[in-house]
């Protein structure tokens, strides 16, 4: 057996730990957490500057490890709001007795072992941490070698903590940075319950392709805004403007807009005005290409455009005849994140937000709300693109199972 | 592309269709599939004689694959019985208005392509058919080889509802019984939702180690009973021998009993007395093995007996120092699926309902209650073992997933 191996099986006997633990106990762990950081802030941000010198200072990743006392503060109000939000675990979800007169519960319960693998920001690894003890999980964390340093750093201080309160360091495990490790979490079926792959689409690949643990995908976002024909023009405008350059990095970023070919010519000429200011590069079809003549940042759109996740401030634009064209469009080219409507007409939203299968469905509003935070469900493990468990922002109330419990007395069957 | 894909593809499109349609035009077609099954019973009667001509009448397999006019009554009564389950999609799970004046709401939707790979029992065609179409999925169907015959016809019936009720055919897809076409869905993530084996170990091991697509595991049950120092002696012995012999083939069934060495003496002696009737072999370890001797059916117990599913009159017997060497027994060698414990200490019994990993944990009750019916779930697709989406009878009101749907008036982040 490897090293890995039994230090995973210890993760998981130490799970058990955590089950009958109150939530005034856990919330006294992550205050702790959370004012430790703050103490130990000079010993984590000297492992950063480690992890930092290792990183040409070009590089885009750069800035996303870059800890700052003010970063490291975030961090740490970040683990605070954690303790304020509501116990996921001892819900009572049914309770019924049945005919033999056996007592029947179902009740929420920690899953169990939680293995999460992200790449570079040094949030990451304190937020899932502290997100899954208070659900009463063990973790298992696997960073990027980009981070190791920094992510040992914050660990070690979190281990102090769990000692202070007589827990075994073990419930939060964190992997060291080769990859060969994260195949002993693939075949680790009897230990860990669930893989959550957070980061680029080849690593979320990757691990759904090898794991035999189950996988929730927090995936890749093709996101549509579709300005139907009576929508407002200015909102629509608003609104596209916005799911595209607020953020242009993130999951929730629009990367199409449809628009129908009713009010395209009136639209595209108002949308261009406010997309020139941000040098938004546009990837046109033909019909749009045509009326987006003169825009200095054109381009013909090839089929794969459709399928892109830009990242970045660039978009594909495609004039559709109607609804029903605009429907099919986002069926063959979304990854069912979120996808939002502009219109007045309310029959027809109503059809867009039922047709249209995503975790997330808008009428009259940009798709950057897709976040824990914005839905009121606070931090989140990442954006579930898959419809098993959770769908939508992954946050602390879906780091729980099921249990159903039955009191008898002697029935038999 | 294979005809199977394309054919995947075509249910896939044509599960939109049912997304809009209402609870009691569904509930029709549902009616008039089970009246249909008996209309044209001669038909599948037929069909299924030619599966049986392919069998020996000495394979243990004829009985479950054997139709006979009553049989496919009690089929056709099953469908009856969810045409009366309420809708499990449209539900409002939460509804709130956010800060910004966004209306956010979370539904149950449809999964949308519902796939299940099964072996021989007919009713298992039917019943998932009805289950999908109720939860209005489309679904994608393999059965085995030796049943394709009755599958056939069973769904061909249900071909001519859908078509009767302007449906199209392909929301019911039926592939033929070639090992290779579960390639076919293996790699399908665009098109089918979910993968629900459910069969023997080998079966749903494979397809965990195959399949891109996310799958729900129905799994083994390696179940315990476990009869505490403080158990009424023939509360315990009614309990084990009902989780025993009731139903041996069925994963809900005992397969090791334990029992602490302070009752064991008395406890074993009842318990011989009542198994020996029904003649059940016994693996027992070297301290109840000398308790047991006289016993007919007795064999030392080798350690890989305390992790066989028996399937059959047969279950391991283990003498246990107390609740916590119960514990970690039930931690090693369960498969999470269904626990027991006998007792009327409280405590103990609250400790272990809370502590066992398993989707159903009894206090004072026999293992055999884990099934939808008997939760009062109706019909099921299987017990699912794992902890996502679905734990304990995976039934109707989880064959849907959740969609966040937002209602704004041009908010913007």
């Amino acid at each position: 057996m490897t090293t890995i191996r039994k230090k995973i099986i210890q993760t998981n006997a130490a799970s058990i730990r955590l089950q009958a633990l109150k939530t005034g106990t856990i919330n006294q762990v992550l205050k702790h957490f959370a004012a430790a950081l703050i103490t130990h802030a000079p010993a984590i941000l000297h492992a950063n500057k480690k992890d930092l010198q290792q990183m040409d200072t070009g590089n885009p990743l750069y800035d996303r490890l870059l800890l700052t006392p003010d970063r490291l503060k975030a961090i740490s109000g970040s683990i605070q709001k954690v303790t304020k939000l509501a116990d996921p675990a001892g819900k009572v979800l049914e309770k019924r007795t049945l005919p033999n007169g056996l007592l029947l519960e179902k009740i929420t319960t920690p899953i169990g072992v939680v293995a999460a693998i992200f790449e570079s920001r040094p949030n990451v690894v304190a937020d899932i941490a502290a997100l899954c003890l208070k659900s009463r999980n063990a973790c298992v964390l696997k960073g990027s070698r980009d981070a190791y340093h920094t992510n040992r750093a914050i660990v070690k201080v979190l281990h102090q903590v769990l000692k202070n309160h007589e827990l075994p360091a073990s419930l939060v495990l964190l992997l060291p940075p080769q990859r060969e490790v994260v195949q002993e979490l693939f075949t680790a079926t009897k230990y860990i319950d669930v893989i959550i792959p957070r980061g680029s689409n080849s690593l979320i690949q990757y691990v759904r392709k090898n794991s035999l643990v189950p996988v929730i995908e927090t995936g890749a976002g093709v996101c549509h805004v579709y300005v139907h024909s009576k929508a407002d023009v200015q909102m629509a405008v608003s609104i596209v403007v916005n799911a595209k350059t607020s953020r242009p990095s993130v999951c929730n970023a629009m990367d199409t807009v449809l628009v129908d070919e009713a009010i395209a010519p009136v639209f595209l000429k108002e949308l261009t005005t406010a997309l020139q200011q941000e040098q938004v590069v546009l990837y046109a079809d033909a019909a749009s290409y045509q009326l987006l003549k003169g825009y200095p940042w054109l381009h013909k759109a090839r089929k794969e455009d459709y399928y892109r996740e830009f990242l970045s401030l660039a978009c594909a634009v495609k004039i559709v005849k109607n609804e029903a064209a605009a429907l099919q469009h986002i069926a063959e080219h979304g990854t069912k994140h979120s996808e939002a409507i502009v219109t007045n007409d309310k029959k027809t939203a109503d059809l867009f937000l039922q047709l249209v299968d995503a975790a997330a469905v808008y009428h009259n509003a940009s798709t950057r709300f897709t976040d824990g935070e914005e839905f009121g469900l606070g931090a989140e493990v990442g954006i579930s693109t898959q419809k098993l468990h959770a769908r939508g922002p992954f946050a602390l109330e879906k780091l729980v199972t099921e249990k159903w419990v039955l009191r008898g007395k002697g029935q038999v069957r």
